[in-house]
Protein backbone atom coordinates (compact mmCIF):
# COMPACT_ATOMS: atom_id res chain seq x y z
CA UNK A 1 0.00 0.00 0.00
CA UNK A 2 3.02 2.52 0.72
CA UNK A 3 3.55 1.73 -2.92
CA UNK A 4 1.08 2.72 -4.15
CA UNK A 5 0.93 6.22 -2.02
CA UNK A 6 3.63 7.76 -3.11
CA UNK A 7 4.17 9.81 -6.30
CA UNK A 8 5.50 8.39 -9.84
CA UNK A 9 7.06 11.13 -12.17
CA UNK A 10 8.26 10.89 -15.71
CA UNK A 11 9.92 13.31 -18.29
CA UNK A 12 9.17 12.60 -22.24
CA UNK A 13 11.98 13.12 -24.78
CA UNK A 14 11.17 13.85 -28.10
CA UNK A 15 14.05 13.41 -30.21
CA UNK A 16 13.89 14.32 -33.68
CA UNK A 17 14.80 18.29 -35.57
CA UNK A 18 11.15 17.26 -37.92
CA UNK A 19 9.36 18.99 -34.30
CA UNK A 20 12.23 21.64 -33.88
CA UNK A 21 11.31 22.73 -37.44
CA UNK A 22 7.67 22.67 -36.73
CA UNK A 23 7.47 20.49 -40.24
CA UNK A 24 5.92 17.98 -37.95
CA UNK A 25 3.24 18.38 -35.16
CA UNK A 26 3.60 16.27 -31.94
CA UNK A 27 1.13 14.19 -30.85
CA UNK A 28 2.64 11.56 -28.44
CA UNK A 29 3.18 13.97 -25.79
CA UNK A 30 -0.75 13.76 -25.24
CA UNK A 31 -1.22 9.97 -26.00
CA UNK A 32 1.52 9.52 -23.48
CA UNK A 33 0.69 11.38 -20.74
CA UNK A 34 -2.89 10.25 -20.41
CA UNK A 35 -1.69 6.59 -20.81
CA UNK A 36 0.46 7.57 -17.95
CA UNK A 37 -1.63 9.07 -15.95
CA UNK A 38 -4.10 6.18 -15.81
CA UNK A 39 -1.29 4.06 -14.58
CA UNK A 40 -0.57 6.67 -11.77
CA UNK A 41 2.25 8.26 -12.69
CA UNK A 42 2.53 12.49 -13.53
CA UNK A 43 4.39 13.90 -16.30
CA UNK A 44 6.42 16.93 -15.10
CA UNK A 45 8.77 17.82 -18.09
CA UNK A 46 8.68 17.19 -21.48
CA UNK A 47 11.72 18.91 -24.26
CA UNK A 48 12.01 18.04 -27.58
CA UNK A 49 15.70 18.02 -28.98
CA UNK A 50 17.72 17.59 -31.99
CA UNK A 51 19.02 14.59 -33.61
CA UNK A 52 22.59 15.31 -32.42
CA UNK A 53 24.72 13.11 -30.13
CA UNK A 54 25.60 15.40 -27.56
CA UNK A 55 22.10 17.35 -27.13
CA UNK A 56 20.98 13.39 -26.79
CA UNK A 57 23.37 11.99 -24.44
CA UNK A 58 23.67 15.27 -21.53
CA UNK A 59 19.52 15.04 -21.87
CA UNK A 60 19.19 11.76 -21.02
CA UNK A 61 21.84 11.59 -18.21
CA UNK A 62 20.04 14.42 -17.15
CA UNK A 63 16.71 13.32 -16.54
CA UNK A 64 16.88 9.69 -16.01
CA UNK A 65 17.90 10.68 -12.33
CA UNK A 66 15.58 13.45 -11.80
CA UNK A 67 12.83 11.36 -12.67
CA UNK A 68 11.14 7.82 -12.01
CA UNK A 69 10.67 7.38 -15.88
CA UNK A 70 12.07 8.80 -19.11
CA UNK A 71 10.13 7.98 -22.43
CA UNK A 72 11.57 8.93 -25.71
CA UNK A 73 10.31 9.08 -29.11
CA UNK A 74 11.77 8.83 -32.16
CA UNK A 75 15.37 8.49 -33.82
CA UNK A 76 15.50 4.52 -33.69
CA UNK A 77 14.82 3.67 -37.33
CA UNK A 78 17.11 2.39 -40.11
CA UNK A 79 18.43 5.55 -42.03
CA UNK A 80 21.51 8.12 -40.60
CA UNK A 81 19.92 10.27 -38.67
CA UNK A 82 18.44 7.66 -36.07
CA UNK A 83 21.29 7.79 -33.95
CA UNK A 84 18.85 7.52 -30.45
CA UNK A 85 19.90 3.72 -29.65
CA UNK A 86 23.82 4.74 -30.32
CA UNK A 87 22.98 7.45 -28.03
CA UNK A 88 21.73 6.00 -25.30
CA UNK A 89 24.33 3.22 -25.66
CA UNK A 90 27.09 6.33 -24.86
CA UNK A 91 24.86 7.70 -22.48
CA UNK A 92 24.98 4.40 -20.31
CA UNK A 93 28.47 3.41 -21.28
CA UNK A 94 27.03 0.10 -23.00
CA UNK A 95 28.16 -1.41 -25.73
CA UNK A 96 26.13 -0.48 -28.88
CA UNK A 97 26.06 -3.46 -31.44
CA UNK A 98 23.38 -6.39 -32.65
CA UNK A 99 21.12 -6.87 -30.18
CA UNK A 100 20.39 -10.98 -30.63
CA UNK A 101 16.59 -11.15 -30.00
CA UNK A 102 16.19 -8.01 -31.91
CA UNK A 103 17.75 -9.56 -34.88
CA UNK A 104 15.71 -12.78 -34.57
CA UNK A 105 12.92 -10.71 -34.69
CA UNK A 106 13.79 -8.71 -37.40
CA UNK A 107 15.05 -11.63 -39.47
CA UNK A 108 12.05 -13.45 -39.30
CA UNK A 109 9.96 -10.51 -40.01
CA UNK A 110 11.03 -9.40 -43.42
CA UNK A 111 11.01 -11.86 -46.21
CA UNK A 112 14.33 -13.80 -47.35
CA UNK A 113 16.51 -11.73 -48.93
CA UNK A 114 14.66 -8.33 -47.57
CA UNK A 115 16.67 -8.26 -44.26
CA UNK A 116 19.52 -5.73 -45.80
CA UNK A 117 21.64 -3.27 -44.04
CA UNK A 118 19.19 -0.97 -43.12
CA UNK A 119 16.84 -3.27 -41.64
CA UNK A 120 19.43 -4.60 -39.67
CA UNK A 121 20.95 -1.64 -38.12
CA UNK A 122 17.17 -1.38 -36.13
CA UNK A 123 18.53 -4.72 -34.35
CA UNK A 124 21.53 -2.80 -33.21
CA UNK A 125 20.20 -1.89 -29.84
CA UNK A 126 22.24 -1.25 -26.31
CA UNK A 127 23.85 -4.24 -24.58
CA UNK A 128 21.57 -5.45 -21.89
CA UNK A 129 18.50 -3.66 -22.95
CA UNK A 130 14.92 -4.77 -22.55
CA UNK A 131 13.10 -5.36 -26.05
CA UNK A 132 9.57 -3.67 -25.99
CA UNK A 133 7.86 -5.12 -29.11
CA UNK A 134 6.35 -3.76 -31.70
CA UNK A 135 2.89 -5.35 -33.41
CA UNK A 136 2.96 -2.76 -36.22
CA UNK A 137 6.46 -3.02 -37.94
CA UNK A 138 8.51 -5.52 -36.35
CA UNK A 139 11.71 -3.18 -35.69
CA UNK A 140 11.47 -3.49 -31.71
CA UNK A 141 11.95 -0.18 -28.78
CA UNK A 142 13.93 -1.07 -25.74
CA UNK A 143 14.41 -0.35 -22.05
CA UNK A 144 17.35 0.52 -20.50
CA UNK A 145 17.25 1.21 -16.67
CA UNK A 146 14.52 3.38 -16.32
CA UNK A 147 14.63 4.81 -20.02
CA UNK A 148 11.75 3.36 -22.16
CA UNK A 149 12.77 4.50 -25.95
CA UNK A 150 9.77 4.25 -28.67
CA UNK A 151 9.35 5.19 -31.87
CA UNK A 152 8.11 9.10 -33.14
CA UNK A 153 5.76 7.15 -35.66
CA UNK A 154 2.43 8.06 -33.72
CA UNK A 155 0.73 4.78 -34.67
CA UNK A 156 3.59 2.38 -34.17
CA UNK A 157 4.18 3.72 -31.03
CA UNK A 158 0.54 3.66 -29.86
CA UNK A 159 0.49 -0.08 -30.69
CA UNK A 160 3.74 -0.56 -28.31
CA UNK A 161 2.94 1.51 -25.13
CA UNK A 162 -0.01 -1.08 -24.45
CA UNK A 163 1.89 -3.75 -23.93
CA UNK A 164 4.34 -1.78 -21.34
CA UNK A 165 1.62 -1.76 -18.69
CA UNK A 166 3.50 -4.06 -16.85
CA UNK A 167 6.84 -2.74 -16.69
CA UNK A 168 5.24 0.40 -14.91
CA UNK A 169 5.09 0.76 -11.15
CA UNK A 170 2.68 4.03 -10.81
CA UNK A 171 1.80 5.45 -8.04
CA UNK A 172 -2.18 6.52 -6.89
CA UNK A 173 -3.88 7.37 -10.31
CA UNK A 174 -4.28 10.60 -10.87
CA UNK A 175 -8.28 11.70 -11.26
CA UNK A 176 -9.25 14.84 -12.95
CA UNK A 177 -12.58 16.95 -12.90
CA UNK A 178 -13.83 19.70 -15.34
CA UNK A 179 -16.53 22.21 -14.33
CA UNK A 180 -16.91 24.75 -17.98
CA UNK A 181 -18.68 27.43 -16.80
CA UNK A 182 -20.21 30.92 -19.85
CA UNK A 183 -17.87 33.30 -18.17
CA UNK A 184 -14.12 34.68 -18.28
CA UNK A 185 -11.11 34.27 -16.41
CA UNK A 186 -11.51 37.47 -14.20
CA UNK A 187 -14.55 37.39 -12.92
CA UNK A 188 -13.36 34.09 -10.99
CA UNK A 189 -10.02 34.61 -10.30
CA UNK A 190 -10.01 35.88 -6.29
CA UNK A 191 -12.73 32.46 -5.71
CA UNK A 192 -10.96 30.23 -7.30
CA UNK A 193 -7.62 31.51 -5.40
CA UNK A 194 -9.16 31.29 -2.48
CA UNK A 195 -10.51 27.79 -2.97
CA UNK A 196 -7.15 26.72 -4.62
CA UNK A 197 -5.37 28.05 -0.96
CA UNK A 198 -7.64 25.60 0.81
CA UNK A 199 -7.01 22.23 -1.30
CA UNK A 200 -3.09 21.78 -1.82
CA UNK A 201 -3.41 18.11 -2.88
CA UNK A 202 -5.63 19.51 -5.96
CA UNK A 203 -3.98 21.19 -8.64
CA UNK A 204 -6.59 23.75 -9.92
CA UNK A 205 -6.11 24.74 -13.62
CA UNK A 206 -8.16 27.73 -15.05
CA UNK A 207 -8.12 27.51 -19.11
CA UNK A 208 -10.16 30.05 -21.21
CA UNK A 209 -11.83 28.46 -24.23
CA UNK A 210 -13.39 30.02 -27.23
CA UNK A 211 -15.33 28.03 -29.23
CA UNK A 212 -18.77 28.28 -31.53
CA UNK A 213 -18.74 32.13 -30.40
CA UNK A 214 -19.29 31.52 -26.89
CA UNK A 215 -16.23 32.47 -24.05
CA UNK A 216 -16.21 30.08 -20.95
CA UNK A 217 -13.69 29.07 -18.79
CA UNK A 218 -12.63 25.35 -17.97
CA UNK A 219 -11.73 24.85 -14.21
CA UNK A 220 -10.01 21.76 -13.99
CA UNK A 221 -9.10 19.92 -10.50
CA UNK A 222 -6.60 17.41 -10.75
CA UNK A 223 -5.74 15.31 -7.37
CA UNK A 224 -5.13 11.64 -6.74
CA UNK A 225 -7.35 12.32 -3.69
CA UNK A 226 -10.98 11.55 -4.90
CA UNK A 227 -12.82 12.83 -1.81
CA UNK A 228 -10.67 16.14 -2.05
CA UNK A 229 -11.86 16.42 -5.33
CA UNK A 230 -15.65 16.28 -4.48
CA UNK A 231 -15.17 18.70 -1.63
CA UNK A 232 -13.51 20.96 -4.17
CA UNK A 233 -16.38 20.66 -6.61
CA UNK A 234 -18.95 21.76 -4.22
CA UNK A 235 -17.26 24.61 -3.00
CA UNK A 236 -16.73 25.59 -6.75
CA UNK A 237 -20.21 24.79 -7.76
CA UNK A 238 -21.35 26.65 -4.93
CA UNK A 239 -19.69 30.38 -5.75
CA UNK A 240 -20.17 29.84 -9.07
CA UNK A 241 -24.40 29.71 -8.06
CA UNK A 242 -23.54 33.07 -6.09
CA UNK A 243 -22.38 34.57 -8.93
CA UNK A 244 -25.51 33.53 -11.25
CA UNK A 245 -22.56 32.03 -13.43
CA UNK A 246 -24.01 29.03 -15.74
CA UNK A 247 -22.20 25.90 -15.87
CA UNK A 248 -22.07 24.28 -19.51
CA UNK A 249 -20.68 21.11 -18.94
CA UNK A 250 -19.43 18.91 -15.88
CA UNK A 251 -17.68 15.92 -16.68
CA UNK B 1 26.83 41.14 -43.92
CA UNK B 2 28.69 39.37 -41.16
CA UNK B 3 25.44 39.72 -38.66
CA UNK B 4 23.35 37.61 -41.42
CA UNK B 5 25.84 35.03 -42.01
CA UNK B 6 25.95 34.14 -38.03
CA UNK B 7 23.73 31.33 -36.80
CA UNK B 8 20.91 32.66 -34.37
CA UNK B 9 19.09 30.02 -32.07
CA UNK B 10 15.94 29.76 -29.91
CA UNK B 11 14.34 27.75 -27.19
CA UNK B 12 10.75 27.56 -26.55
CA UNK B 13 9.03 27.08 -23.01
CA UNK B 14 5.83 25.96 -22.61
CA UNK B 15 4.26 26.67 -19.48
CA UNK B 16 1.34 24.53 -18.54
CA UNK B 17 0.00 21.98 -16.53
CA UNK B 18 -2.54 21.64 -19.48
CA UNK B 19 -0.22 20.06 -21.79
CA UNK B 20 2.01 18.18 -19.41
CA UNK B 21 -1.42 16.03 -18.36
CA UNK B 22 -2.44 15.50 -22.14
CA UNK B 23 -5.41 17.70 -21.51
CA UNK B 24 -4.57 20.15 -24.40
CA UNK B 25 -2.54 19.72 -27.35
CA UNK B 26 -0.01 22.19 -28.02
CA UNK B 27 -0.28 23.54 -31.53
CA UNK B 28 2.12 27.10 -30.47
CA UNK B 29 5.49 25.27 -31.12
CA UNK B 30 4.71 24.58 -34.67
CA UNK B 31 3.79 27.67 -35.68
CA UNK B 32 6.53 29.84 -33.77
CA UNK B 33 8.80 27.30 -35.19
CA UNK B 34 8.10 27.96 -38.38
CA UNK B 35 7.91 32.22 -37.50
CA UNK B 36 11.35 31.66 -36.54
CA UNK B 37 12.62 29.76 -39.15
CA UNK B 38 11.47 32.92 -41.56
CA UNK B 39 13.07 35.36 -39.89
CA UNK B 40 16.43 33.01 -39.64
CA UNK B 41 16.46 31.80 -35.78
CA UNK B 42 16.67 28.24 -35.73
CA UNK B 43 14.43 26.11 -32.17
CA UNK B 44 16.94 24.49 -31.46
CA UNK B 45 15.33 22.84 -27.65
CA UNK B 46 11.93 22.96 -26.80
CA UNK B 47 10.85 22.36 -23.09
CA UNK B 48 7.13 21.55 -21.88
CA UNK B 49 7.24 22.31 -17.76
CA UNK B 50 4.79 23.31 -14.90
CA UNK B 51 3.07 25.92 -13.30
CA UNK B 52 5.50 25.77 -10.22
CA UNK B 53 7.77 29.01 -9.25
CA UNK B 54 10.51 26.90 -9.22
CA UNK B 55 10.83 25.44 -12.40
CA UNK B 56 10.15 27.94 -14.34
CA UNK B 57 12.73 30.15 -12.28
CA UNK B 58 15.36 27.47 -12.89
CA UNK B 59 14.25 27.00 -16.28
CA UNK B 60 14.32 30.32 -17.83
CA UNK B 61 17.93 30.41 -15.95
CA UNK B 62 19.31 28.38 -17.56
CA UNK B 63 17.80 28.29 -21.31
CA UNK B 64 18.22 32.49 -21.21
CA UNK B 65 22.24 31.96 -21.55
CA UNK B 66 22.73 28.68 -23.82
CA UNK B 67 20.23 30.70 -26.59
CA UNK B 68 19.90 33.94 -28.30
CA UNK B 69 16.05 34.06 -27.86
CA UNK B 70 14.05 32.39 -25.74
CA UNK B 71 10.04 31.86 -26.10
CA UNK B 72 7.80 31.69 -23.28
CA UNK B 73 3.94 30.78 -23.86
CA UNK B 74 1.55 30.29 -21.00
CA UNK B 75 0.58 31.83 -17.53
CA UNK B 76 0.21 35.44 -17.93
CA UNK B 77 -3.61 35.46 -17.22
CA UNK B 78 -5.65 36.82 -14.78
CA UNK B 79 -5.97 33.27 -12.23
CA UNK B 80 -3.63 32.11 -9.60
CA UNK B 81 -2.37 29.42 -11.95
CA UNK B 82 -0.90 32.68 -14.33
CA UNK B 83 2.31 32.33 -12.48
CA UNK B 84 4.82 33.65 -15.39
CA UNK B 85 5.26 36.87 -14.88
CA UNK B 86 6.09 37.12 -11.42
CA UNK B 87 8.69 33.74 -12.24
CA UNK B 88 9.88 35.85 -14.96
CA UNK B 89 10.61 39.16 -12.64
CA UNK B 90 12.46 36.63 -9.92
CA UNK B 91 14.08 34.95 -12.59
CA UNK B 92 15.94 38.41 -13.01
CA UNK B 93 15.59 39.53 -9.75
CA UNK B 94 13.23 42.26 -10.95
CA UNK B 95 10.82 44.11 -8.73
CA UNK B 96 7.39 42.85 -9.79
CA UNK B 97 3.97 44.96 -9.35
CA UNK B 98 1.88 47.25 -11.99
CA UNK B 99 3.50 48.19 -14.89
CA UNK B 100 2.34 51.69 -15.79
CA UNK B 101 1.81 51.42 -19.45
CA UNK B 102 0.43 47.93 -19.23
CA UNK B 103 -2.25 49.14 -16.45
CA UNK B 104 -2.95 52.18 -19.19
CA UNK B 105 -3.94 49.59 -21.75
CA UNK B 106 -5.79 47.78 -19.79
CA UNK B 107 -8.06 50.46 -18.17
CA UNK B 108 -8.62 51.95 -21.57
CA UNK B 109 -9.02 48.29 -22.95
CA UNK B 110 -11.88 47.80 -20.37
CA UNK B 111 -15.36 49.84 -19.97
CA UNK B 112 -15.87 51.87 -16.88
CA UNK B 113 -16.17 49.33 -13.56
CA UNK B 114 -14.95 46.29 -15.65
CA UNK B 115 -11.68 46.30 -15.03
CA UNK B 116 -11.40 44.38 -12.01
CA UNK B 117 -8.74 43.08 -9.56
CA UNK B 118 -8.41 39.69 -11.65
CA UNK B 119 -7.61 42.01 -14.95
CA UNK B 120 -5.23 44.33 -13.09
CA UNK B 121 -3.38 41.64 -12.56
CA UNK B 122 -2.13 41.80 -15.78
CA UNK B 123 -1.11 44.74 -15.67
CA UNK B 124 1.75 43.16 -13.20
CA UNK B 125 4.57 42.63 -15.42
CA UNK B 126 8.37 42.79 -14.31
CA UNK B 127 10.04 46.22 -13.65
CA UNK B 128 11.70 47.51 -17.28
CA UNK B 129 10.06 45.13 -19.49
CA UNK B 130 9.06 45.89 -22.56
CA UNK B 131 5.74 45.30 -23.64
CA UNK B 132 4.88 42.93 -26.47
CA UNK B 133 1.13 44.31 -27.55
CA UNK B 134 -1.81 42.44 -28.03
CA UNK B 135 -4.46 43.31 -30.86
CA UNK B 136 -6.71 40.10 -30.15
CA UNK B 137 -7.56 40.71 -26.45
CA UNK B 138 -5.79 43.67 -24.26
CA UNK B 139 -3.64 42.20 -22.06
CA UNK B 140 -0.47 42.26 -23.11
CA UNK B 141 2.80 40.09 -23.13
CA UNK B 142 6.40 41.27 -22.18
CA UNK B 143 9.96 41.47 -22.72
CA UNK B 144 12.80 41.63 -20.52
CA UNK B 145 16.10 41.12 -22.30
CA UNK B 146 15.87 37.97 -24.79
CA UNK B 147 13.22 36.15 -23.16
CA UNK B 148 10.14 36.75 -24.75
CA UNK B 149 6.71 36.68 -22.69
CA UNK B 150 3.39 35.15 -25.03
CA UNK B 151 -0.02 33.92 -23.60
CA UNK B 152 -1.19 30.24 -24.57
CA UNK B 153 -4.12 30.88 -25.94
CA UNK B 154 -2.92 29.85 -29.81
CA UNK B 155 -5.25 32.55 -31.74
CA UNK B 156 -3.79 35.21 -29.83
CA UNK B 157 -0.26 34.50 -29.52
CA UNK B 158 -0.76 34.35 -33.62
CA UNK B 159 -2.04 37.97 -33.38
CA UNK B 160 0.98 39.20 -30.85
CA UNK B 161 3.72 37.85 -32.87
CA UNK B 162 3.08 39.82 -35.61
CA UNK B 163 4.22 42.32 -34.46
CA UNK B 164 7.34 41.29 -33.40
CA UNK B 165 9.11 40.57 -36.17
CA UNK B 166 11.58 43.83 -36.10
CA UNK B 167 12.57 42.88 -32.14
CA UNK B 168 14.13 39.69 -33.21
CA UNK B 169 17.47 39.91 -35.85
CA UNK B 170 17.81 36.50 -37.30
CA UNK B 171 20.70 34.77 -39.43
CA UNK B 172 20.34 33.61 -42.95
CA UNK B 173 16.79 32.17 -42.99
CA UNK B 174 16.99 28.29 -43.06
CA UNK B 175 15.55 26.62 -46.44
CA UNK B 176 14.03 23.70 -46.61
CA UNK B 177 13.26 21.25 -49.48
CA UNK B 178 11.21 18.30 -49.45
CA UNK B 179 11.64 15.26 -51.92
CA UNK B 180 8.73 12.47 -51.33
CA UNK B 181 9.02 8.98 -52.78
CA UNK B 182 7.54 5.70 -52.84
CA UNK B 183 9.66 3.71 -51.15
CA UNK B 184 10.75 2.36 -47.06
CA UNK B 185 13.55 4.44 -45.47
CA UNK B 186 16.12 1.14 -45.36
CA UNK B 187 15.92 1.35 -49.62
CA UNK B 188 17.27 4.62 -49.07
CA UNK B 189 19.32 4.39 -45.94
CA UNK B 190 22.93 3.55 -47.25
CA UNK B 191 22.92 6.64 -50.70
CA UNK B 192 21.02 9.14 -48.15
CA UNK B 193 23.87 8.41 -45.75
CA UNK B 194 26.63 8.67 -48.28
CA UNK B 195 25.19 11.87 -49.44
CA UNK B 196 24.75 12.77 -45.71
CA UNK B 197 28.04 12.51 -45.35
CA UNK B 198 29.37 14.85 -48.14
CA UNK B 199 27.29 18.30 -47.06
CA UNK B 200 27.90 19.10 -44.03
CA UNK B 201 26.01 22.47 -44.08
CA UNK B 202 22.70 20.66 -44.83
CA UNK B 203 20.66 18.52 -42.49
CA UNK B 204 18.92 15.51 -44.18
CA UNK B 205 16.15 14.62 -42.50
CA UNK B 206 14.36 11.18 -43.32
CA UNK B 207 10.48 10.64 -42.23
CA UNK B 208 8.87 7.64 -43.45
CA UNK B 209 4.99 8.01 -43.86
CA UNK B 210 2.05 6.04 -44.39
CA UNK B 211 -1.03 8.14 -45.75
CA UNK B 212 -4.30 6.95 -48.07
CA UNK B 213 -2.54 3.55 -48.18
CA UNK B 214 0.74 4.14 -49.64
CA UNK B 215 4.02 4.00 -47.99
CA UNK B 216 6.98 6.66 -48.52
CA UNK B 217 9.72 8.42 -47.38
CA UNK B 218 10.09 12.11 -47.23
CA UNK B 219 13.75 13.37 -47.80
CA UNK B 220 13.88 16.58 -45.95
CA UNK B 221 16.99 18.69 -46.37
CA UNK B 222 17.75 22.07 -44.77
CA UNK B 223 20.36 24.85 -44.63
CA UNK B 224 20.81 28.51 -45.13
CA UNK B 225 22.75 27.37 -48.10
CA UNK B 226 20.37 27.09 -51.21
CA UNK B 227 23.34 26.17 -53.76
CA UNK B 228 24.17 23.20 -51.98
CA UNK B 229 20.76 22.45 -51.29
CA UNK B 230 20.45 22.46 -55.34
CA UNK B 231 23.63 20.05 -55.31
CA UNK B 232 22.22 17.50 -53.20
CA UNK B 233 18.40 17.70 -54.35
CA UNK B 234 20.16 16.81 -57.51
CA UNK B 235 22.60 13.97 -56.09
CA UNK B 236 19.50 12.98 -53.92
CA UNK B 237 16.94 12.36 -57.61
CA UNK B 238 19.92 10.53 -59.32
CA UNK B 239 20.47 7.87 -57.01
CA UNK B 240 16.69 7.56 -56.93
CA UNK B 241 16.37 7.43 -60.57
CA UNK B 242 19.00 4.68 -60.46
CA UNK B 243 17.06 3.11 -58.04
CA UNK B 244 14.10 3.12 -60.13
CA UNK B 245 11.82 4.75 -57.29
CA UNK B 246 9.15 7.00 -57.76
CA UNK B 247 8.94 10.32 -56.72
CA UNK B 248 5.50 11.35 -55.39
CA UNK B 249 6.28 15.20 -54.77
CA UNK B 250 8.93 17.40 -54.58
CA UNK B 251 8.43 21.02 -52.55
Amino acid sequence: MKKANKKVNAAIIIIGNEILSGRTQDVNVEHLSKWLNNLGVKVEEVRVIADLENSIINTINEVRKKFNYVFTTGGIGPTHDDITSKSIAKAFKLKYDFHREAYDILEKYYKPGEFNEGRKKMAKIPDQAALIYNPSSGAPGFIVENVFCLPGVPSILRSMVEGLKNKITGGKKILSKTISVNTVESEIAKPLEDIQNKFENIEIGSYPFFRLGKVGVSIVMRSTELEQIKDCTKQIQSFIKQKKIKILRSE
